[in-house]
């Protein structure tokens, strides 16, 4: 077995903006020569989480209404008694998203249903240029 | 260090169905050989989830109805709009769970709490056939 | 590639206790010698969780006022029937947090934020004692 250790980098617009990743990810794994192993991605800092959807225009509607409806925007946070940034929804929104996947591959293709991609979504209240880690683990032959 | 990738089949009711998949994951792990390592469990699609939960009566009704309250099956998803399944919820709830989970075992042994069982959820709206992928990885001595 | 599986103990007061475990999985990599891989954190139990925060003050009051908000204490649980400890939200709340957490470093280093901690959140509604497992997997060269 062998580890490759790649990242990529993404332009975002935040609040709840959802960016599929799925093809970067297929085309590391392509790249690599891996055939069978898992691959681990992972979103550094603290208001991004990472997880799976149908990404499809219905959806990126309903899911960020979903966190404005649980973890709205508009209340007090105590977080913003610490840094006066406005996005204590940000942290608490990425923390329950949680910040890794790992998905599973064989003859080099991810084991993801038809209808399911790999989304980096961003809850902080800006724009935000951000540095996703994909680590590759598996065999070569 | 080695890794090998299983699978097996399970039949749901969907509607927030809770599979307990523990004993299923052990018998591969017995009949694997490995000794040392981790178990990722992967459900393939975008309805459902992987979690970890104690496997008894009143928790199968409470989880369930803790979805039905945060993301209800009758208020209107853009994503109905753009296929007419009504399972708009199902997509955000499984979006919110997760779909993969890893479990380390020592001497063949997952390290789970007593009353700590692995499940799969199925959150469609529907009875799926469903694939349940199980990688393992580690050392067999 | 190597693995090793290493596990310490934390006492905790329960009722969303939120302990920052960053410290210790970063010492336990520095003394295993792992350059690159990655480092699964996982929580045995049915009632805790891991996930990543910035740890500071007011989070750390924001993501239990949010588990009070959407998992309340004082409503009816079916699990309460079952065994009578009032510790239904506790089950909730762990099931959808999530019992496992895998970060990726290297040159010894995790990839997390600057403001990006590793936090065990224990859910019970009683003080605990509980033993956390960090498998590590990578090279040493």
């Amino acid at each position: 077995m062998e580890l490759e250790t790649h990242s990529f980098n993404i332009k975002t617009r935040g609040n709840c903006d959802i960016i599929d990743i799925t093809s970067q990810i297929e085309n590391l794994i392509d790249n690599s020569g891996f055939t069978e192993g898992s691959v681990l991605v992972f979103a550094g800092g603290s208001t991004a989480g990472i997880t799976t959807i149908e990404y499809e225009p219905g959806l990126l509607e309903d899911y960020p209404a979903f966190f404005d409806k649980i973890i709205p925007v508009n209340i007090n946070y105590h977080h913003d008694n610490t840094w006066h940034d406005g996005n204590g929804h940000s942290h608490v929104r990425a923390a329950i998203q949680g910040a890794s996947l790992t998905v599973p591959f064989i003859n080099g293709s991810m084991l993801l249903g038809t209808w399911q991609q790999i989304i980096f979504m961003d809850f902080d209240n800006r724009s935000r240029n951000r540095q996703i880690t994909v680590q590759i683990t598996g065999n070569k032959f």
